[in-house]
């Protein structure tokens, strides 16, 4: 881990925190609209793809594979929406988010769309179950 | 090239096609609001980046890293908006996407944000002046 990272204020507050990869903090949008999976990486002061070196960019598209493989499978998803987006958190940080053609926002990306719907505790319980085995 | 591959006729109707590399062909949208670049995996059937093999996924990673490069330099770019999203078209493409706090859409993505302004003659000429370079 690089030194001065940290992760963002407003993705510590708008996440909750599952674990650690090799590169990346994986991190769950509290939003029970969509299971929506973050990765950070570990690097202070990357705000683009690009700007990590060859090793960690191809890390980092291999813990987004391995995240995309089992949440495609674990939550039957009709499609993945992946991006590294950033406009309002600069900070480097992927979106995995898994869609249901049947869910609020379909077919409109999610960001921006809707306010978030936290997670009641019996719902976040039965989230967290679903997803321990992804560490 | 997979022999049944063809690009999807919505993204042929909506993109410039500028050229290839070796597992992707290079489309840019005709937006004048955004420099925006598109890669097309040149595989049939294929809708996630998880169904790429191995080394299919790193080639494009890497050709995602060179064009996402030079974009951000070519264009002087804030911000680079990166994401497979294929939720109107189901064929696998990655979308690049060259942001500036000053844009029209700033800082909310700009899928489903504004119809397409296509470029002018003047314009286009221009556009592929610039990013004639990457291939």
């Amino acid at each position: 881990m690089s030194p001065l990272f940290e992760i963002h204020p407003r993705l510590k507050a708008d996440c909750i925190h599952l674990g650690r990869f090799e590169l990346c903090q994986l991190l769950m949008m509290n939003d029970s609209q969509y299971p929506w999976f973050i990765l950070v990486p570990e690097m202070a002061d990357i705000t683009e793809i690009h700007q990590l070196s060859a090793e960690n960019r191809h890390l980092l598209a291999d813990e987004s594979n391995y995240l995309a493989e089992n949440i495609a499978r674990i939550f039957k998803a009709d499609k993945l929406n992946i991006a590294a987006i950033g406009n309002l958190v600069a900070q480097l940080h992927v979106h995995h988010v898994v869609r249901y053609q049947t869910d609020r926002a379909w077919p409109a990306p999610v960001w921006g769309k809707f306010t978030a719907v936290p997670y009641s505790d019996e719902q976040l319980a039965e989230q967290l179950e679903l997803v321990k085995e992804l560490l």
